[in-house]
């Protein structure tokens, strides 16, 4: 997605060989122009699944999956990560090793809200080992539930999240896909294997 | 707002007489349509104010404001309350007591994203006591920025945030405003009055 890649190259900011921060339009501040476009994207990508859920987690997804949701016409769910009273003690849970954190947190949806007739798109901002995406993969197993695809806007190539997901045989769909960040440089994907 | 009233009454479950539970539609499931309507009457209700950012907290402002912010054409920022590996050092930060948790958090934004030109929108799901409320009025003056509102999708009226808001001189819109959750029902306040 050209729009995005051009984006990420004039505003994110290469922090390491690994981290990449684009808190000026995706995760801190949010371009909703630019979400937009993303919703457009996933919608085209996904045109042939039939969908009828997205979901994601808190937080930096939440946004993301709103306005893509207005292009599927499906409500979203967010997979809540942290002490929520309120949430219903029925939930499906998974717990979800952060790299980035050095620790493990558990990420909960209440079992209300996904039925073994759901077909859900699961929506994030990065992809990088997977970790997350694949906990919520479980979460909509466990109800029952079919993975329709996972959508998701920067996708770290270097790390091995990409080949965790298509082993569960899941259509991955990532808009901008980094080879590398190494000496501050972002190299994408060859857009003609993308 | 009729439609968000009906859906409070429908599908609200009532905790307690402080407390109730919008799961199904406002904060952990969400309705995009519903949203959609929640933006439009937000922009109906500020339409006389220059308004050049939407200033929300993480988690469950950021999908209301996400979707507020395509009637306003601005970008949208969150206030992070979790360690953020990522977010700059440079931040504004203001400390926020939670009532809900019986604990203290603090909220930051990235100095970057709040200029002295800012005229900033405020919205939450809930108004309770006003805290985190007062958290990021307490941000966005400390950036210099002007408060041009406060956005409430629900207001616990029998709290009291509203009298803490309104001592700062600000405008406050809540598009439901209940006046009692005693014995299980949903007092809304009379719409005369709304």
């Amino acid at each position: 997605m050209e729009l995005l890649k051009r984006k990420i190259l004039n505003e994110a900011v290469v922090v390491d060989d690994r981290v990449i921060k684009v808190d000026s339009f995706l995760n801190h501040q949010m371009d909703i122009e630019l979400f937009n476009e993303i919703g457009k994207e996933f919608k085209k990508r996904f045109a042939k699944k039939e969908i009828t859920k997205l979901l994601t987690v808190e937080a930096s997804g939440i946004g993301i999956a709103v306005i893509s949701a207005q292009y599927f016409h499906v409500p979203v769910i967010f997979a809540k990560k942290h002490d929520a009273v309120n949430l219903d003690r029925e939930t499906f849970q998974s717990e979800v090793y952060s790299f980035t954190k050095s620790k493990s947190y558990n990420i909960r949806v209440a079992k209300n809200y996904l039925s073994p007739k759901d077909k859900v798109l699961i929506i994030d901002d990065f992809l990088a080992n997977g970790n997350a995406a694949l906990g919520m993969i479980k979460i909509v197993r466990d109800a029952g539930a079919e993975v329709a695809g996972l959508g998701i806007v920067i996708e770290k190539r270097f790390q091995n999240g990409r080949d965790k997901i298509i082993m569960e045989g899941i259509q991955l769909e990532s808009l901008a896909i980094i080879e590398s960040l190494k000496n501050g440089d972002i190299i994408f994907q060859d857009s003609a294997t993308n």
